[in-house]
């Protein structure tokens, strides 16, 4: 497995820092052995008993109970083996200056045992898990163990940026965009220049190209991203940075439905499942201009766009009008419960039926002038 | 639904050949009304029987049956009144100048008709069929009548292009790379020059950033793309545009299975869905560089990475080698009949067992240099 095609790279200090602690978790085994002792690690719980939402930093994080997996236990003795093959695949990967997906770490890593008919891994559904581990267990995003995510959504606006040392410039990516990378860290993404005074994020590709089109960032003076539906960790991380860094609030044009709600709430608090990212991809204060419940009389819409809630959106909803982060908000509440009085939920292109543009010209830019949205 | 935002649009000289094959359409109705007679379109039949391979012409292509829709026809009137819809939806888009999703149509078009409770069309599975209908009729792309698709696939490499006006140079790209868009038409896309002697096209994101990440497209001097699985239909006449218009080569990397053959078959052949529109998308010289069945011996692979066919695998792989552009040719009936004797498939990251990089510096600069692919 050893590469034919290692050359000398240089790490980034960031790379430097990953592969100390990934030499730590090695030493544990090292000094175990030396006394003659079982080995362990100590891995933080990610069960949702073990999540909490933080109310003075206002997004979901983990808490401290941890798991122990010991190598002299029948029952650990194998994902014990795997924390430390994926903990040495990534130190491979940084070694070399080389980014996988968690797809290839999979295969990076699956052998039959020496000896045995036994798989590594029988299948990548065994392999992510432990990735999350070793993720918490370094206090290390995936990103900085050089594992990429699937990649989706892209960006425009006035925003110079540098990618890799490719200097790009959003303000001229035609009806194309830039595809936001799955790994947008400081050592690959340096922000140049921006005149931009905020972010819109659209939920779906189809809505950024009807904004991109009529050219709202250039008479908005924003930058435009989609992410897909539910973005990407890349996106969602370059978001965290745009915020923080350049001060720019973030704005999410979702639907009507609660699975627009549930975008809005990963981005601003964390997702529940991967709660340990929260600190550097959560962000408190975006906030969601709408659609909103009581779009469907305040834009005069005709029946013919509204979709009925089913059975599940009605229990969605319901659940996550109780995450603590919106139980005490009373215009929070009063949307959901709006929804569920509608009986219909509403897509952001169901505004073409106004107007083709009307979404662009009209419904965002007087949310926006009247400071109309929801925290 | 009138605009409140109508400006004076020029015309790009293809919209107003598009405009006058759709007032053609509308004289139909003119015309008989003036006869006082019973208006119909006739619309060529996609159904699967009329349905051929052209052998001469190397694509799917539509036989000359049609289906005649007549207004006054209790059983056909719905769908007279849509399609007239449809294209009286499009012929606004074109004399705005601006474009939608095949979603964003459907809200245009959707109203309760005027003292009754009928919906002009009750969901998207009405109306897209429609806009297939209409595309036909008029002998005009989906995209030539201001619609879109679901944006998917990015591009890198030394190719600088025009986009709605701004200059992207492919090569200039980073991580990310240029997000390739739904329409990429001449009217929004020209290219401008291109050292690139010809493209590969990966199967999915993940294999296309392990290529960017080693430069590829830079040592090889090509033009990197990917689809995002199946290509969206803004890729597919990418590659058609890019093959037919710089003369430049097609090797597509898919993986090792049915759904890698059915994915070269559509880029070669065009879709049988869709078969109105390969003489537009289809190219038919484009080439299968792997994975192929003889890999797993070829690259001696280890047992680890292989997947077992499942039963679906099976059956589809048999209806592929019984395709009539695949019947004939031996080499395919020889892949295809030891995918089967196989008994197991192969993804293009399991080549990551070799070495994190084996595929972008052994694997494909190899069969390049071999010749050595499937036609």
């Amino acid at each position: 497995m050893a590469s034919k095609t290692k050359t000398q790279v240089t790490l980034a200090p960031r790379d430097t820092k990953t592969l100390k602690r990934l030499n730590e978790l090695a030493d544990v085994v090292v000094t175990a052995a030396d006394r003659c002792k079982d080995p362990h690690v100590d891995i933080p719980a990610r069960t949702l008993s073990n999540v909490r939402y933080n109310k003075a930093r206002r997004f979901i994080e983990m808490g401290r109970n941890t798991n122990r997996r010991q190598l002299f236990n029948l029952s650990q003795a194998k994902s014990f083996m795997q924390t430390m093959l994926v903990a040495s695949g990534v130190t491979q990967l940084i070694e070399q200056g080389k980014t996988t997906s968690i797809r290839g770490l999979f295969y990076l890593m699956k052998h039959t045992i020496h000896g045995t008919k036994e798989e590594t891994f029988d299948n990548q559904g065994e392999s992510d898990p432990v990735i999350e581990d070793v993720e918490v267990l370094l206090n290390s995003l995936r990103e900085e163990l050089h594992l990429y995510a699937k990649k989706a959504g892209e960006m425009v606006g006035d925003i110079t940026l540098v990618d890799s040392g490719d200097e790009i410039n959003c303000a001229r990516m035609g009806s194309g965009g830039y595809g936001i990378p799955s790994i947008v860290e400081p050592e690959v993404i340096q922000f140049k220049k921006t005149s931009a005074k905020f972010i819109l994020h659209v939920e779906k590709d189809t809505v950024w190209q009807r904004f991109n089109e009529d050219r709202f960032w250039r008479n908005n003076d924003c930058i435009l991203i989609h992410g897909g539906g539910q973005p990407p960790r890349g996106v969602r991380r370059m978001l965290y940075r745009l915020h923080n860094e350049l001060k720019l609030p973030v704005y999410c044009l979702l639907d009507n439905d609660p699975w627009g709600y549930y975008i809005y709430s990963v981005i601003k608090q964390g997702s529940i499942n991967l709660a340990y990212e929260s600190q550097r991809m959560a962000i408190p204060d975006a906030r969601f201009l709408g659609l909103r419940s009581i779009d469907y009389e305040r834009c005069a819409l005709s029946d013919s766009v509204q979709i009925a809630l089913n059975d599940i959106d009605r229990k969605r909803a319901k659940q996550i009008a109780n995450y603590p982060w919106f139980a005490n908000k009373k215009p929070w509440q009063k949307e959901i419960q709006k929804l569920l009085d509608n009986g219909f939920k509403l897509e952001v292109e169901a505004l073409i039926s106004k107007d083709i543009s009307y979404v662009t010209e009209e419904y965002t830019p007087q949310r926006l002038k009247d400071g109309n949205w929801l925290d």
